[in-house]
């Protein structure tokens, strides 16, 4: 029957017969972890260790390798993760491209690749090397003309929605996990909820898979999220090869923590910032050690990226980030048909973008070409400045110009690349696809903040008599940089969206090497929060958790409510008494009618249901098997034989069956409060040890049961009545 | 009695009377505070203004402010701490100089600002312009020769011991507290302990003028560390003027945490560095709030000290750090003789360090040596190379070339200088000064990095058809960089004596700019905490409170022993019974005997001595003041009144005097565990909750209690009994 209950989920077949059948040990699905117990379990394994290890030279080399296996499972989640991470850039590269066209020296080459050997001289002839076809050239041999035009949107269309289609297939059938971002799943797993098959080595094949054909799709989503998951995966691949962690659900997440900094560096090429992310973002129980060996998994991964990728010379080809914005689609009709949702999505994607060259192109080109600034000789649209032709200046020095025709239809379509991107956006995550938001939400604010950055350079330059620009910008210097204008813009937009800080500004300067810009962009990261959190305190993966209803105890949220235990543990006044064990007066049967009409994790244990002194807690898993061991194996264990948790067993009269003994199962010190408590230190005291229950207490007597969902219920009930004191503090 | 206890300490009178008069609220001085009454006050505190910003405009405005003076704490910390960073920086630039001679056009110009409009051309001739004097020059008027060269060192030495002979004394008559580098006093003042007076506003200023004075001494020490100080200094003054932070000594240590982080952010010019350094180095309770705040008062406190900051455009000039190695100090017997200690050490250090150029200049120049590489054109000994005369490669891409004699005698200096340095900073460490040690250690690392450097360049340049150089070092190339193993080398020291791992990446890079060494830097780090962690897991600042014996209870150490709550708690067996007040049955007299006769910081309250089960717990110092309060207010309480804690005033005999309720001194919540406990889950609800006390119980009956001291006691026994444990896990 317990078996069973696992095999219900919502989840994917396959990856539930890759995990082991759960035992004493282990959890059920959809259930919390208890972080003390997993915390006592591991230092019990660890003694055990420690203790054989003087018994003999094999023992002592046993209890070494156990002691190094956590920096053995860091080097190899970095490799694999940093492996994944490169043949997903070299494979979008080649389908984006294809999308446009095909090489004829090898199909399997990107346009760059098929060009690199090339002979031509410029950049631009280089780009039209003949070995590089357009479909257009290849089908009916036009390079130019509406028919051409008309013939490469098809192309272009057709392939978005095949990788499209190829996707949403591969997801719904083989890997329903493998939708969206991941976050904030990980996110909750991490704070110790049990999600089977989410990070199974079959949502680990699919992700990156359909991830590179979502990405190449031109769909208005990232990898960076994405990529987070698969290196959540990977850790949970490697973590089932030890039995150090796969044996324990509070170590195997030290892991995954670690994953997830591998996860962000190889996303973004971004090491320190990846250890940033999983401490301020992702992680929940994060101890210095998880620290140092993030810090060496974000190191080997981002190391291993950098050998694999021919193109390590571009910084910006690593990055990219996420989003989610599941309210919108949670109200879609189309919702409910996630193949034709993504169908239509990616058609309307394509049509549109492709007439915009700010929207056809991939998003991390855009905003590369967003940051950087004009040189003299730069063929972009957005560098065409009318330039003085006397001008003397080296080329990395020019002043600010007036802007040319080019900048100003830049900036029309600009604008409106920022409005199809807003929207697309919104539409695009949610999505039965793997789909992440820090591109689109960078490539919003680039645009917003170069076209600002534009208006601020012209202005200064036409009229640097104002008083705002009359003390530091002379006339025929360079004081205003559009591109840092767009970085800023990038930085605050996505602070707004995740509400990281510190990490965001690592992120940034890790990506863009502008160490320099670093209090501009700190004080984007300090604004942008603020005015975010003047319309909710949370950010996009906290409400993402909220909507999806896990049961997260987020470290963000302040309970400063006056209600005590009291008020919120079960049984409320009129509810019936608590399912209590008594010590020593209970029969086999009675128990196991217990548990059958019960659905409770577990049962508090007093000495009599007069007294109701409470002695400990027993769980319901471990009842079971210890009730079924003990009817088969035991003699003279009946259904009415009483069962007794003391240490020595009641006087019975003469002719009653041999009792059982159940004191093992007998949990000694489950964690009480009185019902004085202040629930503010009840939800601190779950928060930062990670408890699935507390049982509440007056001079010893039980009085009820407080469990993670109670204390979650309450938090939302009491937000919902007081929505004004978020305001303050 | 209470009052004239918290005078008592070893600290300094003058900052005694600025602190308040301790009331109910507060704390002895040398005592734990405990975080969940702190919490919970300001929840109270927090509640009471949200429901009286309803009644009026006044209280709803009073309201916003109150909101937002934490942020405007934080602009005020980081406006003062760049503010007496940039004061600081100036001031040793100025007394640095002064011991080698003297600006004429104006005493107080440094050598630099002096020469600053000189009109001379090339670098060399600018240092010598004719206004700044040497000494020999001034005094005797001759700039070269043996006299000249001796009159200097006379001078040299002269200036230095009257600089340390100003702060020592100044530190040993104003402010004891000032000495060190404070840091692991700070951490453990951040975990909750009470030393009053040592983030006064005397120490403050002695410190700030002591440290200026002692870094121009030019021991080999760093200011970095008594910045920090300096800062958590200006932070407790702020913190002091707003009651939100002054009466809570829980809201005030997460101001404390972000000044800290200000701290580091001026004294390395690296804000992200700071709060990183906060975070993994110095707080203990960091909350995601505080992350944010940090972050801010980082930016502001950065931003102040560019703004002011004359000799902006050198990084290296922030750049300093910390260090001690208290033990060796503990056994000297000039240790005994403060003054004379550092005046001795301070004459070592002058006489040996002037005739060696390495040691002569300021430990920061050093580093900035150290660290930049040579250009073709380059001055410095360390440069002396023997240029291939038809060399025609631009000056910024110099293939390795052999060294010449002046190489060679840099290295024989370096190798001096090594060994000196070493020798004297374990020595200068731990004197009563301030001193700090991130500086001393780079420079170690940073002269044996460079030294490693120009070896293993010179074994390429003549051996390069070595294994070991064939596939990577071609000939006439520039494959060896020996300023970057000088920043490696630096970072590795830098972090086997802290044990700092991202913090101490992001601060190197923010310092140096270097985002492309970012995996070197990072392998050093890691290699360096392991190879250190071999020989103790401690790093310098647990070391130095251990040997303080700080109640510190650090998160890095891991109990992982078998032992139970029972075998921790008092009494022990054969003690005598606990102290316990009974919850209706004692005597005015009675507790004020038990006040009297022990010196427990509170009482456990139970139902009678007979089933002694228990109710609440009673703190001592509102005991004692509710029975005065009593005595002196309401009539009919005499010595012989019957003390009671239930609702309802117990039945008395007729003629027996009236009783006096005691129920609102009495915590209905104290924080129990039973027996059965591990004391694993002790020692994790001590650290995370950051108890004072917990009691023990077995079915509701009170046992006994375990202190936050019981718990450090326990610890170290169990790491005596084992030391080999640490090295697992």
């Amino acid at each position: 029957m317990v078996h069973a209950g696992a095999m219900s989920g919502s989840g994917n077949l396959m990856d539930f017969l890759d995990e082991p059948f759960p035992d004493v040990g282990t959890y059920e699905d959809f259930h919390t972890i208890d972080w003390l117990r997993e915390k006592s379990r591991d230092t019990d394994r660890h003694r055990k260790i420690t203790s054989k290890s003087k018994e003999s030279i094999w023992e002592f080399i046993k209890s070494l390798l156990d002691a190094w296996s956590g920096w053995v499972v860091m080097l190899l989640i970095g490799l694999l993760a940093g492996t994944l991470a490169g043949v997903i850039d070299l494979a979008v590269d080649w389908m984006t491209d294809l999308k446009e066209g095909v090489c004829l020296s090898a199909f399997w080459y990107s346009h760059e690749q098929c060009c690199w050997t090339s002979n031509e001289t410029t950049f631009e002839d280089r780009d039209k090397c003949p070995l590089w076809q357009k479909w257009s050239e290849l089908l009916v041999n036009q390079s130019e003309g509406a028919s051409a035009y008309i013939l490469n949107y098809l192309m272009y269309i057709l392939w978005a929605l095949l990788f499209a289609f190829l996707a949403v297939s591969l997801v719904r059938v083989f890997a329903p996990y493998a939708c969206g971002s991941g976050i904030p799943e990980i996110k909750t797993i991490l704070s110790g909820f049990i999600i089977r098959g989410y990070l199974g080595k079959w949502t680990l094949l699919i992700k990156t898979v359909t991830l590179v054909l979502v990405v190449s799709s031109g769909l208005s989503l990232g990898k960076e999220g994405p990529l987070v998951h698969v290196a959540c995966c990977c850790g949970n691949f490697f973590s089932s090869l030890f039995s150090k962690y796969s044996k324990n659900e509070g170590k195997r997440r030290e892991v995954l923590s670690a994953a997830a900094a591998a996860g962000v560096s190889v996303a973004f090429g971004a090491p320190i910032g990846g250890v940033l992310f999983s401490l301020e973002e992702v992680s929940y129980y994060f101890p210095l050690k998880t620290l140092w060996r993030s810090f060496f998994a974000a190191l080997v991964a981002a190391f291993t990226l950098r050998s694999i990728n021919p193109f390590g010379n571009s910084r910006l080809v690593l990055f990219y980030v996420e989003y989610h914005t599941p309210w919108r689609r949670k109200t879609t009709k189309l919702g409910k048909y996630p193949v034709l949702e993504v169908i239509v999505v990616t058609a309307v994607t394509a049509i549109i973008a492709y007439p915009n060259p700010y929207t056809r192109r991939s998003t991390s080109e855009l905003i590369s070409e967003l940051f950087n600034d004009c040189g003299a000789l730069e063929s972009s649209q957005l560098c065409d400045y009318i330039n003085d032709p006397n001008m003397t200046r080296p080329v990395d020095d020019i002043p600010d110009r007036p802007a040319g025709v080019g900048v100003y239809t830049a900036m029309w379509q600009l604008a409106l690349a920022l409005v199809f991107k807003i929207v697309i956006t919104i539409f695009t995550f949610g999505m039965k696809i793997p789909s992440g938001l820090f591109i689109p939400s960078m490539a919003v604010g680039a645009m917003a903040g170069r076209m600002v950055g534009i208006g601020v350079e012209q202005l200064a330059y036409h009229h640097h008599d104002w008083i705002v620009f009359r003390n530091w910008c002379r006339p025929g210097a360079d004081c205003v940089t559009p591109g840092l204008y767009a970085m800023v813009g990038a930085a605050a937009c996505l602070g707004g969206v995740t509400r990281m800080t510190v990490s965001l500004v690592v992120i940034m300067f890790e990506l863009t090497g502008g160490l320099e810009y670093i209090v501009p962009l700190m004080a984007a990261a300090v604004t942008s929060k603020w005015v975010a959190d003047a319309f909710g305190k949370e950010g996009i993966y906290e409400a993402h958790i909220h909507l999806n209803g896990y049961p997260f105890l987020d470290v963000k949220d302040e309970f400063t409510h006056r209600t005590l235990a009291t008020d919120v543990m079960r049984p409320r006044r009129g509810e019936p008494p608590l399912s209590v064990l008594t010590q020593d007066s209970m029969t086999v049967e009675d128990v196991e009618t217990l548990i059958k009409e019960t659905d409770y994790n577990g049962f508090p244990v007093v000495v009599s249901r007069d007294s109701e002194r409470l002695i400990g807690f027993a769980q319901r898993r471990e009842l079971i098997l210890a009730i079924k061991n003990a009817r088969q194996r035991q003699e003279g264990i009946v259904s009415n034989s009483i069962m007794y948790f003391t240490e020595e067993p009641p006087e019975l009269p003469a002719n009653s069956p041999h009792p059982l003994k159940l004191r093992r199962v007998l949990n000694l010190s489950p964690f009480t409060v009185t019902d004085h408590t202040p629930m503010e230190t009840v939800v601190d005291i779950f928060r930062k040890l990670g408890l699935r229950q507390c049982l509440v207490t007056r001079s010893g007597r039980l009085l009820g049961i407080i469990t993670k969902k109670d204390v979650l219920r309450h938090m939302a009930q009491m937000a919902n009545q007081d929505p004004e004191s978020i305001m303050f503090n």
